[in-house]
C-alpha cells in the first residue's frame, strides 16, 4: 500500500461521546454498582430494542421536543437516487428517545410472560437529535428502575424510588464528596393548588405549570411575564388578580422542606379553599417524605416548585440537581403514571419509576476531575516474558493465576526485562510477575507501587492487602 | 381517561429481538462471562457511539453487502414536508454495522492517549438492515476483542485469539455440552497457492474466492459453474485447462486437520510451483495450529476452505460453526488485518480480531431449549410483609440483608402469608423471609426447593450450599 495516500484525521461527532480505556473502567464499575443496588432491591433486567415504530414513539405527542432520529436503508436511498423509502412494506422505525415508552411497549407485548408487580431496570443508550451542549448529549445512556402493578400501586413504592436512587449515588466512585439533593413534588397537590386558586382550563393549567417548570431558569420579570400572558389567552383579569394570582403561585412554590411536619405547617399557611384532589397529593407527599425520614437532614426535600415539565407524570414527582451547581441540570428524575400502557391494553398499569441520567453524571464528574481515574488495563498482573523458549512456560504460569482469578497479560515479546517494566508502567499494572528465567530458580512478584521484589507461588500467592 | 378507547396490541419488529426476564437474566450471565474471560486476558473495555459518519462506514465498500442505517431527524421532515434533510451543516451519520470500523478510527483519533499493543474488547450492538432469518438479525450484540500493535504484530496473538474464545465458549451456561468446530486458515497460503496455480489477475481472484467462501453453501456443480464462469471473464483456457484449475482448488479446500503434523503432510501432498507468499501462509498456520494444540482434539482444526468472505483480512482467518448445525452460519469469526486505519493515520497498525456473534449465539441456544432458564427476579429472598404496622422493621430486616450481599424485595402489600408464598414462588425466588410477627418471636427463612422452614439471624444466615 502506498504511503502516500491521503490522510482523514478523524473527529469527534458533537454529542456522542466516548472515553479512553481508564475512563471507561470506571464507567463500568458505575454500572456494575448500580445494577447490584438495583438487584439487591429485586428488580430484573430488561433490554429492548433501540429502535421502535415512529408512532409508538410520537403517541404521547413528545416528538418536537425529544428530536426523534428516523432510520432508513443507505441501499434504499441509493436504489431510488438519493431519496428514502418511506413508504416501504416495513414499519417506519425510529431511535427511542427514552427508557419509558419502550416499556410500556414491553409491558403490553409479553403481559402474560410477567409477574406483576413488575419491577424492572433498563441500562441502555437512548437518543435525541438535540443541540449539544454541557450535560446534553445525542447519543446518552439511562438507568431506569420502575414498579408496574395492575390496578393499583401501593405508594411505598413512591418512597422506595427516591432511596434506592440515593444509595445508588452515595456509593458510585468519585460520587462520595458530591452533594445532590432529590426534591419531590406531588403533581396532584400542585393541580389542585392551581384549580383552587382559579386556574382551572386546561391550557391555561398548561401554560402555567410550563411558566412553574421554568421559573429557576429565568428571570422573576420572566416568569410574571409568562403568567400574565397564560391569563390574558385564557383567563382574562385585571392586574390586581394577576399580581393577586402570581403572589398565591409563589407562595406555593417556594415551599421547600426536608421535615414532613415541616411541610405540613408551611402547606397549613397557605390561604385558599382546600379540594380533594390538593388533599390526596399532600397526603401523598407527606407519606412519601416521612418514609425518606432516615436520610441525611437537606439531601431529599420536598420542593413544591418541582413540575418535570411536560410528561405524563400524575402524582408524585422527583427531580435531582448538584447542590453546588444546580443549573447542570436534573441528573435522575422520574415520578408516578397512573396508567402506562393505556394504548396498549385494557387493563390499568399505574407505575412509578426513576431515571438516572448516566452520561449526564458521568460527564460531569469527569470533567471536574473528580472521578478515580485508574488502570489502562484490568490487568492485575504483567507476566514477563523471559525468552522464546520459556514463552510454553510463562503461558502457563499466566494461565494458572487466571484460574486463580486473577487478570493476567503475557507481555508479547521476548525484549529487555526494562522494557517490559516499562509498559507495565505505562499501562498501570500493578504487579509484575517474574517466572523463573531459567529451571530450578523461583518465581518472583514485584509491586509497582513500591518497588517490593519477592519470592512467590503462583499456587498461593496473594495481592497484598 | 374512558375505557372504550381504541387498544392496538404491539407486535414484535421482525430482526429486532427482546427477551423475557428470565431470559435476560442468563444473558447478563454470559455477558459476565464473557467480559471476566477478555479481563482475565489483560483485554481493557471501550464503547464507541452506535453511529459513525456515513464516509467512515462506506470507506472499505462494503456498504450495500452490510445494508447500513442511515439517520434522519424526524422533525426535519416535518420541517421540511416530509422530506429528510440530507444537506443540514451536521455529518451524515448512520449506525455502525460491525465494531471494527469504528475500532480503527478510535485507535486514530485517540492514538496518543492509548498504549500498544492495544488490547481492547467491545460488547456493543450493530445493525444490519438485512432482510432477518434464522440466526440473522437487524439489531444485535457482537462481542469483539483486537489487539493492534505499531508496526509489527507477534504471530502468537494469532493464536491467543482462537483459545479465548474457546475459554468463553466452552464457559457459558447453557454450552457445555454443545460441541462447536473453530476453523483457521490463511489467506497467505490461499492467495499463494491460488496465484501459483495460475490464478493471479486481482478480479479472476476475487471471483475464485468468492466461489471457494460460498462452496458449503451450494452443490459441486454450481461450485464449478462459478469457477467456469470466472474464467471465461478474466482468464479463458480450455475445458481439461478448467477442470485441472477445479481439481487443484478442491486439492487444497478439502483439507482439515487438527494436528500440525498431519496438516504439513497433507500440504506436501498437494502438486504445484511453491511461492513466498503460500511459504509464509504455510509457516503461519502451522505455527498458530501447533500453539493450539492443547485443546481437545477436532474442536479447533485447520480448514483450508474458511476465506471470511470479501472483509479485510490479510493472514491468519477464523470461523466457528456447531458441529451438528455448521449450516446456522458462523457464531465467532475473525482474523488478522496488515493496517487497521491507513484511511486515518501514516502509521503502520496491524492487528488481529475475533468477534463472537453473541445474539446469533444466544438466540440458537434460546431455541433449542438449551438456555438454563431461571428465575424472574434477582431476588435471592422475598421478605414477608406481616403487617402494615410491622413494615419499617421487616424493611429493616430486608435492608440488613442486602448489606450482607443479598438480593431482598420486600413484599408490596399485607396480604395473606400463603398469596406472599404464591408470588415468591411465581417468581421462583428461591428462600421467604418471616420477620416476627409479633415482638419477641424469631425470624423463620423457608426454602422453597424443599418447604422446609427454620429459625434464622438476619445477621448470620447463609444461603444453604
Amino acid at each position: 500500500m502506498s504511503q502516500e495516500h491521503k490522510i482523514h484525521k478523524p473527529k469527534p461527532i458533537s454529542g456522542f461521546p466516548e472515553w479512553l480505556p481508564e475512563y471507561r473502567a470506571v464507567e463500568l464499575q458505575w454500572m456494575d454498582k448500580i445494577r447490584k443496588v438495583f438487584e439487591s432491591y429485586g428488580f430484573c433486567s430488561i433490554e429492548t430494542p433501540s429502535v421502535e415504530e415512529i408512532d409508538a414513539l410520537t403517541a404521547k405527542g413528545g416528538e418536537t421536543e425529544k428530536e426523534i432520529y428516523t432510520l432508513h436503508r443507505l441501499q434504499a436511498e441509493i436504489d431510488s437516487s438519493h431519496s428514502p423509502d418511506f413508504r416501504t412494506t416495513d414499519p417506519r422505525l425510529a431511535l427511542h428517545f427514552d427508557l419509558t415508552v419502550p416499556l410500556a411497549r414491553y409491558v403490553a407485548q409479553h403481559f402474560n410472560g410477567l409477574v406483576f408487580p413488575f419491577k424492572r431496570y433498563q441500562m441502555q443508550r437512548v437518543w435525541r437529535g438535540e443541540r449539544p451542549q454541557k450535560g446534553r448529549f445525542r447519543e446518552f445512556t439511562q438507568c431506569d428502575i420502575d414498579v408496574i402493578n395492575l390496578d393499583a400501586l401501593p405508594l411505598h413504592f413512591d418512597a422506595e424510588m427516591p432511596a434506592i436512587i440515593w444509595e445508588v449515588l452515595k456509593g458510585l466512585p468519585g460520587m462520595e464528596t458530591e452533594k445532590f439533593l432529590i426534591r419531590i413534588n406531588n403533581r396532584k397537590l400542585l393541580v389542585g393548588y392551581l384549580n383552587a386558586i382559579g386556574v382551572t382550563d386546561e391550557n391555561f393549567l398548561t401554560d402555567i405549570m410550563r411558566a412553574i417548570d421554568k421559573k429557576e431558569k429565568i428571570s422573576p420579570t420572566d416568569f410574571s411575564y409568562l403568567i400574565v400572558n397564560a391569563c390574558k389567552k385564557y383567563s382574562p383579569r385585571n392586574d390586581d388578580a394577576i399580581s393577586d394570582l402570581i403572589e398565591k403561585i409563589k407562595a406555593l412554590i417556594n415551599i421547600k422542606c426536608s421535615a414532613p411536619d415541616e411541610l405540613e405547617e408551611a402547606l397549613e399557611g397557605l390561604v385558599f379553599e382546600r379540594n380533594d384532589l390538593y388533599e390526596v397529593g399532600k397526603k401523598e407527599l407527606v407519606f412519601v417524605l416521612s418514609a425518606l425520614a432516615h436520610a441525611p437532614p437537606g439531601e431529599i426535600i420536598a420542593d413544591l416548585s418541582i413540575v418535570r415539565g411536560l410528561d405524563y407524570y400524575t402524582g408524585t414527582v422527583y427531580e435531582t440537581v448538584f447542590l453546588d451547581n444546580p443549573d447542570y441540570g436534573s441528573i435522575c428524575s422520574g415520578g408516578r403514571y397512573d396508567d402506562l400502557a393505556s394504548q396498549y391494553i385494557n387493563r390499568k398499569l399505574p407505575g412509578v419509576g426513576i431515571s438516572i441520567g448516566f452520561s449526564r453524571l458521568f460527564a460531569y464528574l469527569l470533567e471536574k476531575g473528580a472521578l478515580p481515574v485508574g488502570q489502562k488495563s484490568p490487568a492485575h498482573i504483567l507476566m514477563i516474558l523471559p525468552s522464546e523458549e520459556r514463552r510454553g512456560k510463562a503461558a502457563q504460569t499466566a494461565q494458572d493465576l487466571r484460574e486463580r482469578g486473577y487478570n493476567v497479560e503475557l507481555y508479547h515479546a521476548a525484549k529487555k526485562v526494562s522494557d517490559q517494566l516499562k509498559y507495565a508502567s505505562r499501562k498501570s499494572i500493578p504487579y509484575v510477575w517474574f517466572p523463573p528465567f531459567e529451571d530450578g530458580k523461583p518465581h518472583e512478584v514485584k509491586n509497582m507501587a513500591n518497588g517490593e521484589q519477592t519470592q512467590a507461588d503462583p499456587g498461593k500467592w496473594e495481592i497484598p492487602k
